[in-house]
């Protein structure tokens, strides 16, 4: 059975999608620094130790990534033409993601604009927030995205 | 020999520093996707065809981490205290990477400011760019970081 898909009309301001639980565990948290933020702060608990850490983190890249699979996971991937990002900012990291820990993440729609480039498109703009398992706001970000509006014909989302 | 460190006084507004190149290749895109960005256009070429990419692209975020690899192993890898980035704003993607792609980054000094509740802190807007082989932008973004002041007795740069 085919998931009837999202559009633009769909994404009113307000609304709010759910992704995860998600645990990120030690050995995949230092797979991703060797590969792509190599301190030591992320790749050892010694050298996490020595930073103003006091323990080994997680790269925030890694831990917008997983907020990514995340977004991917939840009900977004519904949209109709994917999920394709048009410009990302107050990319900020509250806490650091520790060995062990939990995120969930909350998507919520801000607001949104019809393309007057292109017809059949439109940005909306999206509030991403990240929590541990405590409940700590771990990552926010603001990310405008880029999404097709309904064609005549396509199923109403109501009709799921 | 351990290297003289980089302290906040010698981050100067339009001192550049360059990264890379790193080549992404098919497989390393791919692993990646299926980690943390698993839509049709980030996992196959077939699945890339069908969006409006017309082919295989990287993830957004994989550019994102590979410029944190080049930053982490550019020059400013001798900053005192490590990379520590607090906000991230306009952060676009101007160009899909694809496989095979190399790309090459510079990062400029923009401004920087000490910091009132931390003394012997600072924080350094940085603006980051990332080219593929072609001379087109593929992202860009501005980070403030975190950086210590120079201690008292700390080698100047220039005894390097």
């Amino acid at each position: 059975m085919s998931e009837v898909k999202l559009y633009f009309e769909d994404l009113n301001p307000g609304r709010v999608f759910h992704g995860g639980p998600v645990t990120l565990e030690a050995d995949e948290l230092v797979d991703f620094a060797r590969q792509y933020d190599p301190q030591p702060f992320h790749l050892t608990e010694a050298g996490g130790c020595a930073s103003i850490f006091g323990g080994l983190v997680a790269s925030g890249w890694q831990t917008a990534a997983l907020t990514m699979r995340m977004f991917v996971h939840s009900d977004l991937k519904r949209v109709a033409n994917g999920l394709i990002g048009l410009q990302i900012d107050k990319l900020t990291f509250h806490q650091p993601v520790r060995p062990g820990d939990t995120l969930q993440s909350e998507f919520d729609v801000l607001n949104r604009k019809r393309s007057h480039s292109k017809p059949g498109f439109g940005v909306v703009h999206t509030c991403w927030r990240t929590y541990n398992q405590h409940g700590d706001m771990v990552m926010s970000l603001e990310c405008a995205i880029w999404v097709a509006t309904r064609p005549s014909g396509a199923a109403d989302e109501v009709s799921v």
